[in-house]
């Protein structure tokens, strides 16, 4: 699956993932005042919302992206309903033939593990026969456990062929609290060195176990909000890509973004949500209107694809 | 809800959850045959079974216990079908009075937790209307994102009296690999101490703002499979309920635990998953049979108790 993000990502010429986190308040009146008429004032209702506002999204931007990555708290807040609405999500933009990332944080236990990585990368037994869950491409993985809590993923990768990004440096502004960390090197030289380096070479290493064809089924989470920590940690993980979150309405900017990638290019996506889903509720793309607001999306991933074009050229 | 728990330990006189971590191994064959029967070998047949089966643990048990602790995992590996059935069996421990806290090991950045939080723990707006997700009492909380990812779960805590455990010293063989992490003080003095005691002093601190009247709602999750720590945490975090999984299976002893309790005997509840749900797969309780399984449940449950409670008779 790796193999086929980095081809996708060379076609499009679009290292750019589109963040599907549809809250209420990013759905244009009119297509929750449908889902409502329809349903009610209902989880069900919003659902119905969320889902017709992601299919005109998907419909606009399709051609011009690699693949997408749907924040699943976004529909868990709607309980079963919304998670209904995050599994044709998923389907729907697979039979678009992007590749679906699936922002789901997951990460316990070996065993429970386990149970999250075959819900959403593999197949689970029920009696002699193996059915899919949510099936998504990609997973986000929370490293906190420690590697029993990471391998049973990398197991099911190997299986299905498909990937994780594992957090190393998120891009919130409280990240530093734990990942920054300094701890002490266990080799007894006693160097310091903050902690998302550290997990930053295990990403290194779990990925050196599982290669597709230049990079790794193993990648990194790392915020377009650091780009510092982002220089260091392209030269220790130099085979993983790096999902870069936090562009546009977190903060960060094109020129932001030129350390994650590798010098041919490749080595990382970046991730727009908000600025892409909802464009229309910005100034600069006002003119379209809520009406059409799927075709400021798509404005706005042209916008954002030429930023970081120039950005990755200016660096020549 | 901290005050409701406390209560409810006191008056079964069992500091004990019961895991509802049902995976098809664990649920008797005459169960998944009557479902599959009915679903074929779907998701939808394999929640049907793990439905029955924790329905009829949780009749077995209930009047024993003051809590149950369904893995959320172990229903999402069957993806939504598998959610219905999480559903189903928060709100049938709901109708039968135990607290319900949903081991979800949830946390992303600041927006996204909020979604979590409020899909676990509270409301959602849809509309003028306010609707409920799934609604558990508690949830279990990932730290690795930082306070931002943690305090809109402790927002929505305050708002509908619920409360959360957060991580901190995870009961696995490689927990110890971020979490052990030997850090530096960041006030200047060069002390060097553990991650986990790091974040306990959080737990701590994030605490202090929302008490019940003898304990916290923000609670921690720490390991049974490290004492020591334990002792080490119940100084640090002396107001916040620790939730101890790890007894039994994984290997946690009741006279292990008794440095998770505060003097006044409480503070600790402590969670057993599998040595209870498939008491009926083990040789003390094979005697009970598989059709018998949620009999066996019951005399585990009170082996627990018994076994808990000498440990703490024996301290003193």
């Amino acid at each position: 699956m790796i193999d086929r993000l980095v081809e996708k990502i060379k076609k499009t010429q679009a290292p750019v993932v589109v963040g599907l986190d549809p809250t209420m308040k990013l759905v244009p009146g009119h297509i929750q005042q449908q889902a409502f008429a329809e349903y009610g004032e209902t989880t069900k209702g919003a659902a119905e919302a969320i889902w017709q506002f992601n299919k005109a999204i998907v419909d606009a931007v399709y051609d011009l992206i690699p693949a997408v990555k749907p924040q699943i708290a976004m529909y868990e807040q709607f309980g079963v309903e919304g998670l209904i609405a995050f599994q044709k999500t998923v389907e729907y933009c697979k039979q678009k033939g992007l590749i679906v990332i699936g922002d789901v944080k997951r990460g316990d236990i070996g065993s429970t593990s386990e149970a999250y990585a075959v819900g959403h990368l593999g197949r689970v037994r029920v009696g002699n026969t193996m059915c899919g869950g949510f099936d998504e491409d990609f997973a986000t993985v929370n490293p906190y456990l420690g590697s029993d809590g990471v391998k049973p993923f990398i197991k099911v990768c190997q299986e299905e062929k498909k990937g994780i990004f594992v957090l190393v440096k998120t891009s919130n502004p409280s990240s530093g609290e734990l990942q920054d960390r300094l701890v002490k090197e266990e080799d007894g030289n006693g160097r310091e060195r903050p902690l998302y380096e550290l997990v930053g070479e295990q990403v290194a290493k779990w990925g050196s176990e599982c290669m597709g064809d230049s990079y790794s089924y193993v990648g990194a989470v790392v915020g377009a909000t650091y780009p510092e920590q982002g220089r260091i940690l392209r030269d220790i993980m130099p085979k993983a890509y790096i999902l870069v979150p936090g562009y546009g309405a977190q903060g960060g900017k094109g020129s932001d973004l030129v350390h994650f990638f590798n010098k041919d290019g490749l080595g990382a996506i970046v991730n727009s949500s908000r600025g892409i889903i909802a464009a229309y509720q910005q100034e600069q793309y006002a003119k379209y209107g809520a009406e059409n607001f799927a075709d400021a999306s798509r404005a706005a991933v042209l916008a954002m694809k030429e930023d970081i074009g120039q950005a990755l050229a200016a660096r020549g």
